[in-house]
């Protein structure tokens, strides 16, 4: 069958691979309808690593995906064949310490898609434990479906923010994770969301929104629109999607006291971090490592129409057009959110 | 000046009381503009007692109020002379034992309006402390920030609930006060909410809202929806609003394994309450006691656009017509949600 | 191998049963040293059924063990033979919604030792998933390593309370599981436990540890006796191990505002429960169902020599005489906590 | 009367101060008894300042105090002239944001003994509010009682951890305060608690207590002594209490996937935090400023002998001799903890 695949740094092709491996127990095997290309598949393209994770052999690119099911393995029960599903692309140890905890993304064990050495999935097909695939409500397309992965990640830093409703909440970073994070925080609770960008079109994306409130920081600065906004109190919480090192300062400053700062952006290094800012106003932090347990409600939202992922899919190339696709991606035209690739083109 | 008052069981007369405490450091003085009716003054009219609250003298009614900031006293400096503002009716001993944990609604000294020997707030003015007064934003009107005290009783049960979003909600009962969790799970993170009561009447009020699902308790068992609904998982968190002894195998049957059961509700008398079902689910379950720290967060909901409590307002009283208002509430039609009163009629 | 079989309510023999199961991925083969009787075997032995679990057919009993290691399956890497070890008797599903979620004690597909139609481990060998079996540190004996499992139920609820580093607990019932919440009350973080019931043999050994303070409520009244401790205020949590249904007002008198009540016991039936009382005081109310995550963290509190379980042991019998051990169990004898058998007698 | 008056940085003398404020509603008068030198007070003293906090005029050191109650104000009901007492230094506007979430101790106008400009309590006699000073349980001695405010950093440090029971912990930094803090922990529910120091004196104090194992950094690693001390898994709770920016990669190595980092000690400057390593375990981090709703729950652990601060006393120096004291403190010995000065020489 044909994938995508990154043969070495900045070089893909469309070429044939293995059939994906055969179906076990408790596994499905799926269609895949549709796959979006994530920040982390553009970059193992241009840069053939991210940190400690190396593209040392080709690999199948794509985590962000959709399908039906085609076959169900021994001992499934909650899927059929002919279910349209989205799957949860980390697989982890499910008899792990951290899984017995119910913290199976921190499993040092858990193998990922398209995280090497294991491949991806724009592939025709692939196996895939039935515990991590998650039928698609009627109402959610194939294009949404794809697309809960990356709200999952929105949905994880909402769920560990432990929003109270009515919250007053910031996002730093406008890009596809920053406006996830800002949709989830919405939904899941906030009465708004402030976030806060470099960039005029990210900004126009995300206030296309009812909620959220842009604030470009080349012009406004970010502390004082958020103590402006909330009396001088602050914000309940600070999401950080950036990654930007330089963020910090305004984010302890635009915090309420005890309220939270959480952690979704990877930075180039270590930051500068004000550990006394911090403690004078007693807040917490917390981190936010992909997530888990959220696929089931993050459907939930998008088929009760809580959330609209739509607005947010930018165009779709078909399989015959990934690698153009990926060279769009790379571009990062700021108007661009999600490009996903139609896989199954007779779909 | 003139108030509604409460001379003793069925007994409402309109007719001039002793003007307000006068002001105090940190006081603010406020002219009452819309006051609206709740169940519990329609009880103490009805039957002069709830529980162990027994009016034995005259007492004003009416605690859920917005008005005009008409003076402030020494050290207040949130508030200002015409500020449009509600109030919090309940006062504790700010320096309580359960105040100082953040939980001034349980602290057995505090005071709360209409709650006898508490006089209430259907009167042109009161003096109140500026903690418990919020500034209403402009968007909100007197009538909605009179709505804000019941709707902070939902609030303050969407907070204890601990939803994560995209959580699945029931709501047994859909009076007043049920609708009200219903509307606070739901800006609170809920992706929808199924809400029972046996009126039908009741039902179309709530189900006018985008995710609020009715189920008619005399057509469909309320179980077997709720399972039905989830794939046989249950609900994430059930809300008792009804105070209805007869839902609690039904509640306990639809919660889902792991999941909670949020009492607000008042039952007349002890339930009999099937503990090894709860454990065998190990379900948590808070009980609501009015409201804490949830006003501002209202507030900020409703002025968002993320809670409309407009649809809610079934009339308004001009103050002269107050008593006609009482007798009104007293009928219980099935379609009023919220009567309010007018008192400054002059506005 | 010979195992000690419920024939049928009321007759227990020691006789040969088949082999355990074969040793699969991830299992390990333990060769059972020391088991201890809980109440559910007597209860089985005495009336053949727990509720709905009834015993249809012949069933070993027993499900607290301490063991060694004498085989490991492919992949288990935590253990290897020769390693001491004690048990979590339930297996649940490991990919299942529950236990996805970290709680996976109440998976609905989780199997338990000596629980219809499961065998238990009276028996010379079993096979069991490594990732349910803990290593013993050097300083646990066997017999204190069979007993981590009534210990853990202990653990659980102490976990589940949420206890702040210096709350003052009342654990109603002086049974074994209410002596062993009362140890994990302590070493979880309380100050103080008060522990009541009607037997003064079961008080003096709860009173025989520094912390624990006996209330015999045939001479006092349990929530005075609270009230009286705590200026008037309550306890901060309440855990209820005795099942009796009327202590519930006594409980919901003695809790303080904001304080909360962990439901172990199992009561014959529904409680009448006085939901104005806890409403009032907004209390929260959390169940315990078994237990889930806390092996490791028990036995390294009893390693530590914070929790001695030593104390506890009353009486240790041969395999050879396990019907005796029953029959003296069946005795209830009041000053009886834990009866062990030594299975492997070789040892 | 006479005080302990920092005239300015290194000038100490006792001399004539003018008596406490008069008596108000909700406060009592105190005699004080005995009173602790705390790091603050010594840096003051040196320094002159402690980062924006500056002595721009003759302050009264000491904030860790106890006392005898010789008069009480109106609406004073809980404490009695007689009473043994200790005070929390620090008084919030109670009606305050920050003091209704029961987050007091982060109101902005909260004042603060011996912090500029507010006079610290090494008079003979101070006035304070009720609701901030609690009772000496019997057992509790003054010296005991002056200890409570050190102690109430490490209660509230271990309070904001949540710790599970049975955790493992490190702490990193052995002086007064990590001391307090591995007491805490201890107390509050940990197994173990390590406690990494370069000092081999303070370690030895530390260790003197059972369940608390000294790491020598200079020894040994602390990240491989504490995996190796957890099978590799790493600790559940990491509190730093050091303030060395140092520390941070180890903290990040040594604490278990989904563990928490609290922040106790205030480093002299930015720390440079590796937050992508944070973020692949996913840790919680709290800050820890002072304490709120400790001072209870410390006094009842104490009381019950379940922390024994004692150890921790190593010289009482009589008010006459107060300066000396300080003069003592200055040299900063390790094998000092806590110094105090007996205030009330008739005592």
């Amino acid at each position: 069958m044909k994938a995508l695949v990154l043969e070495r740094q900045g070089a893909l092709t469309l070429r044939d691979v293995p059939p994906p491996r055969s179906l076990g127990p408790g596994d499905v095997r799926i269609r895949v309808h549709t796959v979006g290309i994530c920040g982390s598949d553009v970059h193992y393209f241009q840069h053939g690593r991210i940190g400690d994770y190396v593209v040392h052999a080709p690999m199948v690119l794509g985590h962000e995906g959709a399908g039906i099911v085609v076959d169900v393995g021994l001992g499934v029960t909650g899927l059929k064949v002919g279910d349209r599903v989205c799957m949860e692309p980390g697989i982890p140890d499910p008899s792990s310490r951290a899984a017995k905890l119910g913290r199976y993304n921190v499993d040092p064990a858990v193998t990922f898609w398209a995280t090497p050495p294991v491949h991806g999935i724009l592939v025709p097909e692939v196996v895939h434990p039935a515990a991590y695939t998650y039928r698609l409500p009627d109402k959610v397309s194939f294009a949404e479906g794809a697309m809960v992965e990356p709200f999952a990640v929105g949905m994880h830093a909402a769920a560990r923010a432990r929003i109270a409703p009515g919250d007053t909440a910031v996002v730093v970073g406008a890009g596809t994770i920053g406006i996830m994070v800002a949709l989830a925080a919405l939904a899941g609770g906030c009465a708004r969301v402030l976030i806060a960008d470099l960039s005029a079109d990210k900004l126009a994306i995300a206030a296309g929104y009812a909620g959220i409130v842009p604030v470009n920081v080349t012009e406004s600065d970010l502390a004082d629109t958020v103590l402006a906004a909330t009396d001088g109190w602050g914000a309940d919480i600070v999401f950080e999607a950036s990654g930007a090192p330089s963020v910090w300062d305004a984010m302890l400053c635009a915090v309420r006291p005890g309220g939270a700062l959480i952690l979704v952006g990877l930075p180039p290094g270590p930051v500068a971090f004000d550990v006394n800012a911090a403690i004078a106003k007693e807040i917490r932090i917390e981190t936010v490592f992909r997530y888990a347990n959220v696929f089931d409600r993050a459907l939930q939202l998008v088929a009760a129409g809580r959330v609209d992922l739509k607005p947010l899919l930018s165009a779709t190339f078909p399989f015959a057009r990934a690698v153009e696709a990926f060279e769009r991606a790379s571009e990062g035209r700021p108007s661009d959110v999600k490009l996903q690739i139609l896989v199954d083109e007779d779909a």
